[in-house]
């Protein structure tokens, strides 16, 4: 992980057509693939692939879901997905994302997680000692995102 | 709509193989389609389908959603869905959802929806009146159940 | 498996909300979606559930689709489909479907079939001989819809 | 368009978690919807976007499908995708595709597809001269990938 990088990361999706729906946007349950693009991508730039977790026993499944809807998506708009750690204590840890088109924030979320190790719960800070560092630094670079975040 | 009918609504489902994910469990963007499945079914036994709606050039756009995911679901199982209204104010809808598979819960959801008339945003106590009138006994029918999911 | 049973089964959707896309109909993607609910319910339907399949480790995955729109179908049409065996040869399964709406036909597709025991490639004819038995069955007596497909 | 480009054209894709299902694979109904990210890219490609002939009120529904599955994709493999002018006789296209993982076939498949404008049926030789001209010219430049995927 650069300890210099900026807080948060950011991907660039485009709206697919099956995507959308009967009312001509994206349907609102799609934002929540785009997150979880944005998580994949977001350890994947902090040296720690979400895939290489489960080839080794460990899962994230997602436990929360928070969104509000700000303004539609449409086929073909190129869309901003920024990603960043809105929270994380040791045993829980929260995404946040923004996603945007053309400087316009259309949805933003929260995604609230906790771990598994070979199907079983844990607490990363017991059990899991290398996620566990990479999401501390993590929640500590991003914390103005975050902070950011929380007003909103 | 029946006066004496009991508060909310309930689906049944089957969990199709398409919704599971490589978890080998119900990915967690498929409980919104449920949600969606939940209101279309609730507004057809208050005696308003959402297509008749549509048709008439009024829409319900989701503008937040929030879910928690307790137990997964897999693949087959037998789903019971049950729907409700959480709130009603005359401009914004919240409905509440509880997703069950054999009496225990895997999954407690709201959605919270404006609406539109012809494009543009309106309260519908304002200016459809109908629609008003149905949402606003469902609202008092409901009130046990949403008076129950407050408190959990 | 029911003897005397008619050739093919059938199954009740209402079309989800989601699976429209901006075109206002139904993707065309979502119909294979279908037809794997059809092969869940002819599987049941003829004693032998997919999911117990599954439990023992074998798996049918699909190595090939064709389908022909003739028809949209739009948010809460009542479809009907119709699922039968077309082909079976004792190493690969051909299904068929036909998605109809108020008796028009919205669709026809076709599914091909392997299948696999613990992950390795089969002929149910050589090892998996209660699928074999089933399976023959459901093609003699498809056969009258399965040759009205083929001369479709 | 650009008279010496190369034959048909190529995206990249990276497999989201949703896209896959219970058998820790790609579920074979989301290669359809990446055939349309390829179609999406393809007229972007050759000068016409889809989302601006949607805008003039023209759209070319998917009247048939046709694909092969020869090896699976998994979560987060990067995809290779091909796309190409199968067929093109001035009222029906084809397209085709290949899917490929590290330089090996995945899927492979074809789409049919038909003209409307405003709604009504039209073959682009006689009533879209601007798309017949364009997709008259891929098909022509993609004749050798066409070729040989008909020999395949």
């Amino acid at each position: 992980m650069n300890e210099a990088r900026q807080p948060g990361i950011t991907c660039q999706l485009r709206v697919r057509y099956h995507e959308t729906d009967a009312m001509g946007i994206v349907h609102h349950a799609n934002y929540l693939h785009w997150f979880e693009v944005g998580r994949t991508e977001y350890l994947r730039a902090v040296g720690m692939t979400y895939r290489s977790l489960e080839e080794q026993g460990i899962a994230s499944p997602v436990i929360g879901i928070r969104s509000r809807y700000h303004h539609p998506a449409r086929y073909d708009d190129p869309i901003e997905l920024e990603t960043w750690v809105q929270a994380y204590n040791g045993v829980r840890l929260t995404m946040g994302y923004a996603v945007r088109c053309a400087g316009r924030l259309l949805c933003s979320g929260r995604s609230e997680h906790a771990f598994t190790d070979q199907g079983r719960a844990v607490a990363p800070k017991r059990s899991l000692p290398s996620v566990h560092a990479i999401l501390s630094a993590c929640a500590l670079a991003d914390l103005p995102l975050a902070d950011k975040a929380d007003r909103a």
